[in-house]
């Protein structure tokens, strides 16, 4: 498979890489470094990305950013930076990338667990996810040309342990195994309007 | 209790407003009639709301739009319709809204059945419903002054059926009393956080 791979650089995104890496071709997209350069918030970078590596297999987005902030310090503009990137970005690459994947090909976006299980200062972040999952539940009726679109939405993840446990007060660490999985469950499974949530009980 | 209710005059918020008007104050808020207008895609019309009724027990918000269309026809802009209208709009309800609320006063916001069990034409709408139910359960680890939130999500009501039913193959109707008592369960009682979900098994 040809397979694009939105923010092949992040956390997630290097181990997704090199596991697809073994059985198929990968295409890494990223804002700074990568086979193609692309800024998700930004619909004309998108399809400017699209025009350069023409058509793919599978299109994977583990990419878009949203401001964590206590609520009381978010103002309206704030809002706006997740709903640009996070939300209005992977939305773009499904409207936009459909004429460019190809038939039976599939979409994965990525999440978090904040959708399901907010901690403080994620009100932006988690309104960002859950939009996400409702949208992958409503396009997979509509997409066409038997193309399919999941969503992985990962706990925290233990390679970013030591950055972000201190917000996430009691959660299991998630292997990095079982999120790539999420994503080979996506890209090489047959299913479509999925939540792959990838946690336990929290 | 002096509630405001935000959409008093649409199909759900007229049902509603005559409920709570039973026992207590409410002030209608409306784009068009009104005690007060509203636009909550503006959050200065917001403000302006706010400055001219001053504190209130409950807040309750029956109103926003998104547009309804295939996938294929929506552009960039059109998902925006919703995101400014039913999603920013009751975020900075909620964000504008805390300071006019009353020590353990509630929120009580509306989404829709979609944001679970989308139907075609709804990406966008599916999406904003998504979003606020994130929100909702973010929003109330954060919320101070012992001040609640919830949000109803209502299926295809009694009242709307002639209008919708063609939208939605073999949805059950839901009668307008168990809509009502969805408001009622948020307004008068102690939850929050909850999302109130007002439809059977669809």
């Amino acid at each position: 498979m040809r397979i694009l791979l939105v923010g092949g650089n992040g956390t997630i995104g290097k181990k997704v890489s090199k596991h697809f890496e073994k059985k198929h071709e990968v295409i890494i997209a990223a804002r700074k470094a990568g086979d193609v350069l692309v800024d998700i918030a930004d619909s004309s970078s998108i399809e400017s990305m699209f025009g350069k590596i023409g058509t793919v297999d599978a299109i994977v987005c583990i990419a878009g950013e949203a401001k964590w902030a206590p609520f009381n310090e978010l103002n309206e503009e704030d809002f706006y930076i997740g709903l640009r990137s996070k939300l209005m970005g992977q939305v773009n690459l499904v409207r936009i990338g459909q004429d460019y994947l190809n038939i039976g090909g599939s979409f994965t976006l990525t999440t978090g667990i904040l959708a399901d299980h907010p901690v403080m200062m994620t009100v932006s972040a988690a309104m960002v996810n859950g939009g996400i999952h409702s949208f992958v539940k409503a396009v997979s009726l509509e997409l066409e040309k038997g193309q399919r679109i999941n969503v992985v939405s990962p706990g925290l993840v233990e390679d970013a342990v030591e950055k972000y446990e201190a917000y996430f007060p009691g959660h299991n660490p998630i292997p990095m195994r079982k999120v790539i999985n999420g994503y080979v469950k996506s890209v090489e499974g047959k299913g479509t309007g999925e939540i792959i949530r990838m946690y336990d009980n929290q």
